[in-house]
C-alpha cells in the first residue's frame, strides 16, 4: 500500500455554481470517480461487484477539508491512497490538486455491503488487491 | 385531461453554474420532479411501479426551448399537462415559470418499459388515471 | 442557539444511483438546501449576500457519517442546528432523518469569504441572526 | 464542417439512477462536456469566452431521442458535429454511442449571449473556427 493512484479530471460548467467555483458537493463526485478508477486499475469493477458478487462498496464516513476552490476549465488531479484494509472495510486518503497545489483533502472509510445494505466481508480477491495496491 | 398540475421549485446553488444561472441540464431534473409529483397526485408512485408492477416510465423523446434563465433563490413553478395517452406511452407539455413568465418549455413523450427496458402497455389503473388527469 | 431548523426533502430519481439508494454526494446537496432555508428563515438570502454584501458562505470542513440509506420516494427531514458562531466562521450539526431515524449526520464548519475567496468577518446582521437562531 | 469530434465518457455511479441506468438529464451533461471539448479542440475555452470576451454560449433549443440506456461502467463515445453557423447562433448534432450503437441523439441550437443574457454576434474568431470545424 505504497503507491498512490492519480486520476485527471476536467472542470465543466455542470460542476460549477453561481459563486464561480466548483460546487462543494461535486468534489465528492470527483473523489468517487477516482476511487472507481483506482479499483478498476486493480481489476475491480463496480458493476461486476454488484452483479456477480452481490456486494457494493459504500461510504461509511468521510472528512473533507476545502482549502482552495477549483474553477471552470481547470485541469485537476485526484490522488487516491489506500491506508488500511480490514475484513469488511477499508480506509483511504484522497486529494484534489491543481498544479501541485492541494485544493480539497478527504479522509474516507468505506464498507463492503450486501445488496440488503448489511455489512459483509470484502471478497478475498478484492481485499488482496487493495492490500497490494 | 384539462387541468394542469403545478409544482413549486426553489433554485439552490447546486442548480446554478458559473454563468450565474441555472445549468441547462438541471431544468430536466425540475421537469422530472414535477412529473413525479403529478403522478403522485394521481396515486402513482415511481417506487411502487418499479417494485410491484415491474415497470418504469422512461423519457423516449423531448424537445426543450430555453427562453429566459432562472437564477439563485428564484421561486419557480413547473406546470405539467398530459396531452395524449396511448397504450404504451403518453405525451405531455411542461413549462417552468417565474412570476407568470415562461422560462423553459418542454414537449415530452414518455414510454412504459419493463425492467429489461422493453416497451410494455401502461398498467390499466395508470392509464386510466392519466386519462382522467 | 437552541432551536433546530427542520426542512422536508423528497427523494427523486435524480438523487438515486444504480445501487438503488441515494448517491452519497447528494446528501451534501440536501444539507446545503437545508442550510440555505435555515438562513432564509433568519432573513439571510444567498443571492443578497453575494450581490449586495459581496460575500459568500463556503464550506471549510465537514465530517459525514452515513448510517442508513434513503430510497426513491422517501420523505426525509433535514435538521440543522448552529452550534458556534465566531467572527468569520460558524459551525453546525445537521441530520437527515426518515420517520425519526437518523440516516446521515454531518458536522460542518462554514466560513465567510469575499468574492476573491479570502476570509472576511461575517456581516454584523448575519452574525447576530445566527447567534439568535 | 465535415469532421465530427469524438469524446470518450465513462459512466460512474453519480450518473445512474435507481432504475439501474444513466439518468436522462445526465446525458445533457455528457453532451455539454463533448461540446466544450469540441470547442477546446478549436482553441475556444468557455472561461476565456466569459472572462475576456464577455460572452457565453447557451443552449437555445434542443431535441433529444433516447433509444437505449447506458449502464454503470459503460465506456461511451459522444460524437459532435456542427451543422450550421449563423451570425449569433449555431446548430449541431450529437450522438452518445456504445460499441458503435446509437443510444441517445440530440439536435441542438446554441446562441451567443452577453453577460446580461442578451443575444450578441459570435466573436469573429469563434465563428471562423466553428465554420472550419
Amino acid at each position: 500500500m505504497a503507491d498512490a493512484h492519480v486520476f485527471p479530471i476536467r472542470v465543466y460548467y455542470e460542476d460549477t455554481d453561481a459563486g464561480g467555483v466548483v460546487y462543494y458537493a461535486n468534489y465528492f463526485r470527483y473523489f468517487e470517480r477516482a476511487r472507481t478508477e483506482m479499483m478498476r486499475s486493480l481489476g475491480i469493477e463496480s458493476s461486476r461487484l454488484q452483479d456477480e458478487l452481490g456486494v457494493a462498496i459504500a461510504v461509511r464516513r468521510c472528512m473533507a477539508e476545502f482549502m482552495r476552490p477549483a474553477q471552470l476549465d481547470d485541469m485537476l488531479e485526484v490522488e487516491t491512497r489506500i491506508t488500511t484494509v480490514k475484513g469488511a472495510s477499508f480506509m483511504g486518503e484522497q486529494v484534489v490538486r491543481r498544479d501541485g497545489e492541494d485544493l480539497v483533502r478527504l479522509d474516507i472509510q468505506l464498507a463492503c455491503l450486501n445488496l440488503e445494505g448489511g455489512p459483509v466481508r470484502l471478497p478475498d480477491d478484492v481485499r488482496a488487491a487493495l492490500q497490494d495496491s
